[in-house]
């Protein structure tokens, strides 16, 4: 016989997911109804409407799919490329090359922008990729790069598509909540999110929003999407403004208490006032990992304050530290991905983790573990660093 | 500001979802932990297992899809269909014609055997499908019709899939937990169910389990599976044995807690004693019905005894039934689909909640209402002959 499953409670400092509030899980446990209840139809336009103040946007397509962000991200490309289309896809970590990916499986041709993990899109490349390809008739990139802890100019590269005539497709999963995000002033078309990050809602569903351009390109399509669940024009049908609530798919209806609640917690905040606690609590933990002697993976300018990528230093064990991170103190923090594993931790401060007392606990049980290992670390000055910065 | 949201306590007796029973909505709002933690990792494991058992099967690749049972659909079409094939799908109900999409939308030709809804699948008219189509490769059918209450003879369908070289491709998303389903005993090939039916967890979650035989169609196929998201060959990387526990997508952590404790409990009752429980309390919802005067939509030996078709009586209106029992009684019934709309309730006696209470309080509360309503109903037998069919 299996037992039931009692999981410890974690400290989530990580790439996601992040510490979920009380509220948040207390939401998500409530009694399930049904998913055509006349009360859960009104949930679902609280959610939309919650939605579209988190991205700032009046995009009446605007929605949680049922699945992780990858399937969200899935959704914005079946959605609007067709086989045939060149779309011009930057790459400077892990997400640009399944947005390839994504590309490749849906018959068009993916022109790869391609930049240094650690460094954001360069604009320079991107204006050159559309000289050379006037015919891509969609941009695709990562606002806030989890794999590396980079932010690219979002505003920028939509600015970009837009006078290219293309559509852009953009990566918000890590950003959503986190730093600046304004769909409607940057003129983004489509744009995938999840709930697990800076929102810190339970992994599994991705909130996305498609502006009226990208809407009339899918109303145009010559050929059906080619995945069922995802193909928005159904999708529209439950979700839709006048909709007739369609049946399309069973809604994950808990997951959705949980996601309305965390958007309830992150209006009550308001979107400059979580952006501002990211950014203090990241400036504190950046002082104390820089007093301790540790030295940021990523240039100033372009560090995402929910996600802090640290050089490892010198002779020191990667998968050790972590472990005693997260079996003596409870506590996840993420290991580099892809050309960076082994060279970089990833800190994440999303959400409700991106707290003073996360900042301090991690800086504390980081140096202890680390002196025990014998690094060339400085021992003593890294709270202090910290409480300077938060005051 | 928009207000937390409290749903009220339902009684779910629709098509699902049904109701979850306290015990997994506490597994549900357990603290996060992160989706590459090593006890997480066991937990994987442990659902693996649990699924093995509730399917009866051995098959090494069975898992959690993270997304609902139409994507759990999509995974098991996109996988194993390849652009130019021939699929041959049975359509009985409204999931019959969603499977067809699947399959056009995978490249491939859907030959569509129909039947009535109501009816189940006629062997003969398959046979003859595959004289006609000797080239179809596969047979796609529905074990437990959610849209009629309809069984069909699932465990012969396989073994004409079989007797004509063809894989099969079986729903079993109202089936699996409520009637036996025997996967490896009958040779099914791909079988894909849902969290939010017969095992009474919260919705958005997609079981699915494919055989050695379907798993080497997978690894032979010529080109990319369609879908990034619900590419099986990648999912392997994370669910896999011996896998690496490769990063594809963030795993929707506390959805996976709650069908965790969902197949716990299954295990602690048995799959026989599931089945003769709702086997019990259909027989004496249906002797209920009749003593009402009502009359059963499906014949007896094709009924789903976790969803009862009834026909609705002369006269009566259909939403102003459901309506007061949703609002007066806080008890959801179903509505007909399709063809079978206006015509039909489907009362659902699914996993945890189909037990005794649910049986009388939705017997008397839809005779009270019928009543009301000044239906030609029996009134004052209904409890009596339940009570009599339960003893």
């Amino acid at each position: 016989m299996t037992s039931s499953f009692f999981p410890p409670q974690r400290t989530l400092m990580g790439p996601g997911p992040s510490d979920v509030s009380p509220r948040v899980l207390g939401a998500l446990a409530r009694p399930t109804i049904g998913h055509l209840d006349p009360l859960f139809v009104q949930l679902m336009d609280e959610i939309k409407g919650l939605l579209q103040f988190a991205f700032q946007t009046t995009n009446e397509l605007t929605l949680p799919i049922s699945a992780p962000g990858s399937a969200g991200m899935e959704a914005c490309f079946v959605n609007l490329v067709s086989p045939g289309d060149t779309v011009i896809v930057c790459q400077n970590g892990v997400f640009g090359g399944r947005m390839k990916e994504n590309v490749e499986r849906s018959g068009a041709t993916a022109i790869l922008v391609e930049d240094a993990w650690g460094e954001p899109v360069d604009l320079e490349k991107v204006r050159q990729a559309f000289k050379s390809h006037p015919e891509a008739s969609i941009l695709a990139f990562v606002h806030a790069e989890t794999s590396t802890g980079v932010r690219s100019d979002a505003e920028a590269l939509c600015a970009l598509a837009a006078e290219n005539g293309a559509l852009s497709i953009v990566d918000t999963v890590t950003s959503l909540g986190g730093i600046e995000l304004n769909v409607d002033g940057w003129g983004a078309d489509a744009v995938y999110s999840g709930t697990q990050k800076c929102l810190s809602c339970v992994p599994g569903i991705s909130p996305v929003t498609f502006s009226p351009r990208a809407v009339e390109r899918i109303n145009q399509r010559e050929r059906p999407v080619q995945s069922w669940f995802l193909d928005m024009q159904l999708v529209m049908g439950y979700w839709g403004a006048n909709a007739k609530r369609a049946y399309h798919h069973t809604a994950p209806v808990n997951d959705l208490y949980a996601l309305h609640e965390s958007l309830v917690m992150l209006e009550e905040e308001g979107l400059e006032a979580a952006w501002a606690r990211h950014a203090k609590n990241h400036r504190a933990l950046v002082a104390g990992l820089e007093a301790m002697g540790l030295t940021m993976a990523v240039a100033a300018e372009h560090r995402l304050p929910q996600l802090n990528s640290v050089k490892l230093p010198e002779g020191v064990d990667d998968a050790a530290v972590r472990s005693a991170l997260l079996n003596e103190f409870d506590l996840e923090i993420g290991a580099g991905l892809g050309a960076l594993a082994g060279k970089t931790w990833r800190i994440g401060l999303m959400g409700y983790a991106s707290n003073e007392r996360n900042v301090i606990r991690c800086l504390s049980a980081l140096e202890a573990v680390l002196a025990r290992q014998g690094a060339a670390i400085n021992t003593g000055a890294a709270l202090s660093a910290a409480e300077a910065a938060f005051s």
